[in-house]
């Protein structure tokens, strides 16, 4: 199946990018990102047109990448701009693609589709990543897996308890039932557990850690493989708010059919500048997604290879509801996609054939 | 060429398995493989039906495989027993294979084909492995090769005096006579050096080192990949019975087109229970097969890559008659195989197209 | 585009070729490499046509190769001219392909194509290499890369202002202008760069670094890949003869369609002898062939994959004639040899057919 191309995808973390010039693949694309000297993120093509060099290997003059090879420069635009040998001139053809690229909420967002149908007011929203009363913590991972068996570990969070047994929720956390809605494009799957000791990682925090509390875990899945979170506990009887709450980021961008850009982020209100919880949670991110998560998803790719997934058979259990809804939404508007472009080539091949 | 698969294959050596989940790729297939607390061994296959998590990163809990993602539970027939979620309904397509799995002469063999073919008295014997009277060493090996490339190896030992010159033959091995016959589906090379030191391995233990032997090595190759070997020295004269003599088990196991398992015993008559002896023999199968042998076949397996090996039109020798009559029985076999299952599809084809 | 098949290729340095079996794949052939005793050099296909082993895993028994595997032991024309087994017998397929190999100019030149089409006088003479009176560098360098990559990277100097900075050109490199001919089937690409500070490498050699010089570099491409250059400094009205000058020797042959055999050597007029200014050039070779172009050459070669090279349509510049002059000289003598051979197929056929 191909990729949804007309959609905001995460390309990195905000604060990742300088005047480094960043080399990214993503979707099967090379892209190379840097900031122009006013601070401008921008994205372009990442070969250069003349030779095939790679253009991050190369270096910024100005606001103007130059290829390693042969010195060619090019604009944020992706037009050859100077040429340093002989006549100086520069065929047309001398181009790289330029990509839509937003910063918002501390996450860099690129438009891998037509650059005339990014519209910036379709970027979800993701404001705990930089509320600054909130404490948050950051990183990223390259998983050699298709992005979407990474969304459904997000989307299934029944594996918490085996997979994350340390870190994961209490015994009732499995017999606790899973609501599943979709509200336009976004699908959310809503657990609470009530009474018992809650998650580890927050329940710690508590004035009393052994305290018996209500624990939620709230996820949201949007298109096209962007996952908010909000998850905590809470004394009976208290809301979520009085509790210690975090709005965690997962957001996965594809490299390639088998492999994924995993960017995520944790904001708590609770111990907000604590460098102890702070390691708390870079500690469950690294040993959680990395050494838990990681391998199992690894395996699975390695198992399933290129075969499309539907054409498995996966047996299905009422845990998949979620994961499974976001993979439909998706399908269909990867097919929507394909239609509209399948029916624009065959418009063009009409009008190219009445001239 | 496929690979035949109603029949015997060596699944690895009994007393590797116990409660610890084993995972062995065997004809391209992942199997799982553990004892039941009644030490019964038991296989399986290895991949969750639900979202194809590899079983063996789970464990056992009793005698059902927990998977290691989302906690479903498979009994030793492959059926899901238990989910730990929500209603705990379980669809019944949550189910992998089972394979019959046989604990035979210390080995257990694995049945690939269809369940009901499955006949243990056609398991060939290989009672020298337990013999109590015999001293027997053992090891595995992994190669980077086709099965029949070892098979190749075994069934024309004309290659131990230029490959193994420091274990191998008399420098009238070569120009002895290979008898080659076929009993039934097996297929036995046999060769009498008449006088002579006798090979270094066997003659270190004689009471003269230096004395004049006669040398025997019987190798007999069974369906599919499987060889015994009949190796000693004796005195001018005496008898087998009366010389220094090993029943080496040889057995090989296709894990892909390209790789193997490659399961070895020693067996022998003399110095029984000797540590030295013990080590001379560990010491040879570390270094005949693995450094002499394995560099070779390996190199073979990359030049024939994925070819056919007729294809390529080996240049045929008297030495090659043994190995290539092996290569023609199993051929056959799976050619029976591939037209009866050719034959029982177009069957149910037709059946279900009357009804 | 399959390569060009009736030429002589590079196959390595003479004196690094002696009685040790040397193994090298050239255009997608495993071809063996050794000197006879009287000390001639041969090359023999590389695969035992028996079972498939490496030759050079073997070893030389007098002028015969010794497989590892069986003991067959081949001659200089790849007749298998021993069986050491039994009877003794070898069946007339036991051969190995030979190929016409020459020495000439400390370079082995060996022929891919029909070993009667051979004719040594077609080989490009390279007397630089062995000339008594020139201080010569030579090494050889493996990279993943298609062949051609490496000749447009020769035959395109502008390169070297930017890739190799302190080693290369003054400022003034890319506005001289490049001169392209053709002369038969060679391609030659001349530049004068009249005053500044001369190429680093040889203007550190002068009496005054800092004087102002004539610098010139002239490339010769020839059939299939191989270059020659001729590069120095000399003052303001002086010959090239009397100034600082050098006739380096590129030597490109396909190991595969995307890795490469780089063979290459620096002969100079100045300072013969002198071991710290060979220590220069050895250290120009190792930073500027191995640091600065083999990452991106590489690099490129990732990018383009095995697609074919003008399917990706290159945007072109004027630096590019002499690349794109020699890759059209290749194309067309490919195509023609390419048309013979089907010709020739076909003139088969109808004899078979009128048979």
């Amino acid at each position: 199946m191909p990729f949804l191309r007309n959609t905001w995808y995460a390309a990195g973390w905000a604060d990742d990018l300088g005047r480094a010039l960043m080399a990214r693949t993503l979707l099967n694309e090379r892209v190379l990102m840097y900031r122009l000297e006013s601070g401008t993120p921008v994205a372009i093509g990442g070969v250069c047109p003349h030779r095939f060099a790679p253009l991050h290997m190369g270096k910024l003059v100005g606001d103007l990448v130059e290829c390693p090879y042969h010195g060619l420069r090019f604009d944020s635009s992706g037009k050859c701009a100077f040429n340093p040998h002989e006549d100086g001139k520069v065929p047309a053809r001398a181009q790289v693609r330029s990509y839509p690229l937003v910063e918002r909420d501390g996450i860099l967002w690129i438009w891998m589709g037509e650059a005339k149908n990014a519209d910036p007011l379709s970027i979800v929203s993701y404001p705990a990543v930089t509320d600054p009363e909130l404490g948050t913590v950051k990183g990223s991972m390259h998983l050699k897996a298709h992005f979407e068996l990474i969304v459904d570990n997000l989307m299934d969070l029944s594996h918490v308890q085996f997979l994350h047994p340390t870190f994961g929720a209490t015994e009732n956390f499995s017999s606790s039932h899973q609501e599943v809605t979709i509200e336009g494009q976004t699908v959310v799957s809503t657990r609470w557990i009530r009474g018992g000791k809650g998650t580890p990682l927050y329940a710690r925090n508590l004035p009393d850690p052994t305290a018996s509390v209500d624990s939620w875990v709230v996820v949201s899945w949007d298109v096209p493989s962007v996952c908010h979170i909000d998850v905590g506990v809470t004394l009976p009887g208290k809301t979520k708010e009085e509790g210690l709450r975090a709005w965690p980021a997962h957001l996965v961008t594809p490299e390639t059919e088998e492999t994924s850009h995993y960017f995520y982020a944790h904001s708590r209100n609770f111990r907000v500048g604590d460098a102890e919880v702070d390691a708390q949670i870079v500690d469950f991110q690294r040993v959680a997604f990395g050494e838990q998560d990681r391998p199992v998803i690894e395996a699975i790719q390695q198992t399933i290879g290129n075969a499309d997934f539907w054409s498995l058979r996966p047996a299905m259990f009422s845990v998949d509801t979620a994961s499974v809804r976001a993979r439909r939404v998706l399908q269909q508007l990867i097919a929507e996609e394909n239609r509209e472009i399948s029916a624009a080539t065959q418009h063009e091949s009409r009008k190219t054939a009445a001239e």
